[in-house]
């Protein structure tokens, strides 16, 4: 419905708004509006922070995570289990596992998973790096926490062939019914797997 | 859940996107990183935009719409009836009455209504300026086009009252049911409107 803009500058900053995902021309407009009625500095401030990360993004050189030095604060904490390292597809995939407060090992951020429709192999996310971590040395314990997709199981299968060779425990999260959840809604595939992979009921 | 941040530059980002309207944390993180992994030029291009547009936005000095030159160009455009007036609340309202190409008139943009419990009063909004316009003459209609909101309804008396000197129709545009509407889903005061406004039926 809305195709006539008043102003040259507002459309290319609508268009460079709908750009982003999840954000159609209607929300893009809403959003560039609100930042004109914002102080100008307040923009600059907002501009400049996007900016500023794009240009000067580092990522952490052990374990591919972003990072604002060489190395990121969980892989140089020396109080962190390096012998144990979670795989992950992302930076978001991190800060969740963070947050259950249940890992105190170290993480390998793949950067991505290997889906052939999306033209992503293997040579495109940090598995290669990954191998040379465990290759290295001192790591005892492998857990593949990708998500539970097709693309997730591709990867998952390819990481087990590339670290067969070496002398690793390679494990994958549970798979099973969510936290609350009932099971009668609860596929069935899910529900399978809560059973195949069941767990000693002590009490507790 | 979300909470520890790998980078700075990463937080200080998602910190101003999560300042946008409607944007929680979590898609400020989703952005951000879509922005990462865009090309750094494209990034420039985002950024450049916006900050232009805020540095360097106008506002027609007719009718306050945002405007690339002094006049906009609706204002600037001879074919349109300079007799009457529409008045809106903001750039989306011009934009979704031009798309119904029913209104060939000119606009006032209001740039807000009044609003006490938001603190806006008469003086913050384009109203002095709007009653200057028809002083000045040549003005045979005023349209007040405002959301059906309490807000919306005290800009239109305070309007009324500050046009009442003047020989200017004051019409507001018509409340009643939405086209393909059923009766039964429509609320009460919009329904007994819809009967009080009802027009002649010409078989039309």
């Amino acid at each position: 419905m809305i195709q006539q803009y008043p102003s040259q500058l507002l459309e290319k900053a609508v268009d460079e708004f709908a750009k982003l995902p999840g954000i159609g021309r209607k929300t893009a407009l809403r959003l560039v509006l609100h930042l004109l009625r914002r102080d100008a500095d307040e923009v600059e401030r907002f501009v400049g922070a996007v900016g500023k990360l794009r240009r000067e993004v580092k990522y952490c050189s052990v374990c591919h995570n972003i990072s604002d030095g060489d190395v990121c604060p969980i892989c140089s904490d020396h109080s962190r289990d390096g012998a144990t390292i979670c795989v992950v597809e992302n930076v978001q995939d991190v800060m969740a596992v963070e947050a259950t407060m249940q890992f105190h090992g170290l993480y390998h951020v793949l950067g991505g998973v290997i889906s052939p429709m999306d033209g992503i192999g293997p040579g495109d996310i940090e598995i290669d790096s990954l191998v040379e971590r465990v290759a290295r040395g001192g790591v005892k314990e492998v857990i593949l926490a990708l998500g539970s997709t097709m693309e997730g199981d591709t990867t998952n299968f390819y990481i087990y062939r590339k670290l067969a060779p070496y002398d690793v425990r390679l494990s994958v999260i549970a798979r099973g019914i969510s936290v609350g959840d009932e099971l009668e809604y609860t596929d069935e595939v899910t529900l399978g797997r809560s059973i195949q992979n069941r767990t000693l009921f002590d009490g507790k």
